[in-house]
């Protein structure tokens, strides 16, 4: 990780470790209390937790969507970190429990595919599943009474050899990160702008000035940021997640463009 | 509170207490500034507060549906923690401020109704009221100004004897819990999976096998989980708050069985 | 800072400084992982910062409400807080970034106008721009990849000499507090209850018995509190922002009168 700011005088203890970090992630919503139940229940096994929520807007049932911001918060923090996520239509039925070690990370869900991008993007990964379950729990809020403790109890550092098996094959959604050369992708996102990101990462571009083309409109030569066109125009650069997005400066290209998950984009 | 993962090594601290939880439920929304001064009001009174968010999208002036959230954030913290609840038409009125003790946990909210649900389901319960106030409070945000110093007062441990009075009366709404043998009871909440949950607590059903009936639809006999029927298909059963809900799998129950706030529910 | 419960037995360490306060305000947003991935940026040159967030439901690229919003953050808390900003429509163009000087606060922000009203508002101010940049950082991303750090790095107490550089002159919107005695002003903000806050200072009425006009309606004299008026009457007052505010209670004045920002409100 590079120091953004070397020129700046350090305090001796500036960059040390905080305490552990537990994201969550979930289609449960705002306006009930089901998020703050599952924090209860984290804290409940790490008392000392850092709290971060990822986002509780995931359409209910999305799972492609939670994948997709799933993979963004484990990306963003450090080795250590834990990753409570639960899009989980499936609570209470036979459907596993994961836990997957991700490039360090940790990430705590059900077996529904959940952990598809994240699996597909970082590496190395290594899965395991739940093998000993609380014997009082809901069998409607496994987030509560399963996988919210499961996350507190890593983020304290505990062992999971016990209560987890090895597993070679978690449940993943038919959606990928596209390979060099890529002439094509998908719509895998959009985003509250309105910009739409693809499953084609930055390196699998086939040269250094792509034309995109989606829906049979040509976006032109690949833009570095939103500024570099004039407003209301459309444009496709390289956004924050290292993935081929596509814009409209000043505009939603959702809207204006009529893009949808799962749209096709050509590349020339 | 059962250990949930026995077989895990903990280590010596891993369950230590941590920093005093105090928990917030507002209608203030998540657009303005208004949760964030609240807080900062707690943190003057408690810098050390661990501050969780329950919900500050109760519909504004909605007491009822602010009571629901309230119980459900006042059973998942431990005995010791804070829950500040400002759903308060009348702020700036002569109504009361309420410091309750439920379970022991503590409640500071107006004396409106709000304590309405944690003061029906849980015990034993105990009211106080202030008796001191701030000389200088706007007239408009006692939630900053009031009972948000208050709040971190009581997390910080201080004593309340000389600032608050014992009341015997806090302000009720027209709502409880169902009592055994429930014959029929009314629907006091709908989450954003469109479930809808009942005054009927597990405990109030009459027998085993209850036959639930909504709106002139019989829904067939309590189920387990969601998962128990098929997609789209309308089901009964004891949800995670131990109460009696109604939910299409896959789907959403309010929509699609037309379910509203106060309708009646029978039990055969 | 007046203590509010001055009866209440203190405990010695009751009202020690806790850990640096940092804010975060944005139009990014709660449904995706941009605010986390702010977050991580931010503990990762400040592990122990306690991460308060003010709104993330600024409309996309609305500078005025950013402006209002982060205001309201910046009184909230104490001298020392850190308060990150990013409306950044321009991200990846030449604007500059500023870290403000604020009545002892800290603001880190693009140089757009979303300083103005915090300082128009409060005394002193002073601003500097960044003049050292992260080598690596997407130009589409300034809140993670620059300013997130950057405001880590104050809470963190690192100097800004060396990065920095003071400037006279930041972007300013064309709005400020109305002065006394205000014959007008104009709606600046309009809150979740339908309040409409003005840009006139309580402190700049031109005397104790305003009578106010908004759309040629008059709200007869100053009110205390939205309960001085019977249910579904518009009614004048100072709110909590010790601005002229216009409500109507129980009920919202922005649907019941019309109001929009921008408006002219005249005082007689």
């Amino acid at each position: 990780m590079p120091l953004f700011y070397p020129n700046m005088a350090s305090k001796p203890n500036a960059r040390s470790a905080g305490p552990a970090v537990v994201t969550l992630l979930s289609d449960f919503g705002l306006a009930d209390a089901y998020v703050a139940a599952m924090k209860a229940a984290i804290l409940r096994t790490c008392p000392w937790a850092r709290l971060i929520d990822v986002t509780h807007l995931i359409p209910p049932g999305d799972i492609l969507a939670g994948s997709f911001a799933l993979e963004r918060a484990v990306a963003a923090f450090e080795p250590g970190s834990v990753h409570l996520a639960v899009v989980d239509p499936g609570v209470g039925t036979s459907r596993r429990i994961l836990v997957c070690e991700i490039a360090g990370r940790w990430v705590v869900c059900p077996d529904n595919g959940l952990i598809t991008w994240a699996w597909r993007r970082m590496r190395p990964v290594r899965a395991r599943a739940l093998r000993v379950f609380p014997k009082i729990a809901s069998p409607t809020f496994h987030g509560r009474d399963i996988m919210g403790p499961m996350a507190g109890a890593i983020a304290a550092g505990e062992s999971l050899a016990a209560v987890t098996r090895p597993i070679k094959n978690p449940v993943l959604l038919n959606v990928a990160p596209a390979r060099r050369p890529a002439k094509s992708g998908q719509i895998i996102h959009i985003d509250r702008f309105g910009n739409a990101t693809t499953n084609i990462p930055a390196d699998a571009l086939p040269h250094r000035s792509p034309a995109v083309i989606v829906d049979g409109k040509k976006l032109g030569k690949l833009r570095r940021t939103y500024g570099d066109v004039r407003s209301g125009v459309p444009l496709a650069l390289v956004g924050s997640a290292n993935l081929l997005e596509i814009a409209v400066r000043n505009g939603s290209a959702a809207v204006e463009l009529g893009l949808r998950i799962g749209m096709t984009v050509n590349i020339a």
